[in-house]
């Protein structure tokens, strides 16, 4: 497996929380961790405690992939400086379960390969389901 | 406006939490609620919370849109059963901060529209930012 950590920065619990959503199905996860900024806290808190995360997977040789819930904001703001940090090379947005579930289940070495089919699959994982699908 | 209210159910606590979050960026809003499966929780409690939701918003002449994390497991399932009852047209699935967003701030009043806008904001808000961004 390709030497990385998964680092999810939202607004609010959001992120925390769906990392915990994901983890009830495909189980405990070592390797991604929750960032988020809640209502009236400082961003410099959360930037700091995101850069000491980098540094800490950096030490240890593992790349640091970001997610963010929206581009805009606080968090994608964190997100986008932490791109200057030795370690991490790339922030993805619209972080969702279908996108976690890719990335942590996935076996792909190649970090970029590895985020254009997480986003593939988010795309795929988009359903409208309408009253057709049964029968009323 | 339209008189619809949103309903999003997720395994966990992450889709309460991200209109929790959502509301940080929009402000409070009255027409969504979110449901979620704890684990060792009961699907028929799930069930029975979101068909007391639904027929409350029928009641009031409101159709109740269903946003669910993925397509496949508990959560999804109750959403798909929903379909069956009066009152629910539409089931996306694949909710993220962008999704939620889109439809709380649109003023489009035809529901297909509406959720077709959003999976195209879904789409164009997955953005992989790498390093061309910044100059380390």
């Amino acid at each position: 497996m390709a030497e990385r950590n998964f680092l999810v920065i939202t607004h609010g619990e959001f992120g925390i929380e769906l990392i915990k959503s994901v983890e009830m199905i495909i189980g405990s996860q070592d390797h991604v961790k929750g960032l988020g900024l809640r209502p009236g806290e400082s961003v410099d808190n959360l930037k700091q405690l995101a850069i000491e995360l980098v540094e800490k997977n950096t030490s240890e040789g593992r790349e640091t992939v970001v997610f963010c819930d929206i581009l805009g904001g606080s968090p994608s703001n964190v997100g986008l400086f932490l791109l200057s940090k030795e370690g991490v090379n790339y922030v993805a947005t619209g972080v969702n379960m279908t996108m976690l579930i890719s990335i942590l289940t996935s076996g792909e070495e190649d970090t970029l390969t590895l985020l254009e089919e997480a986003k593939q699959e988010v795309e795929e994982g988009l359903r409208l389901i309408d009253l057709s699908f049964i029968k009323k």
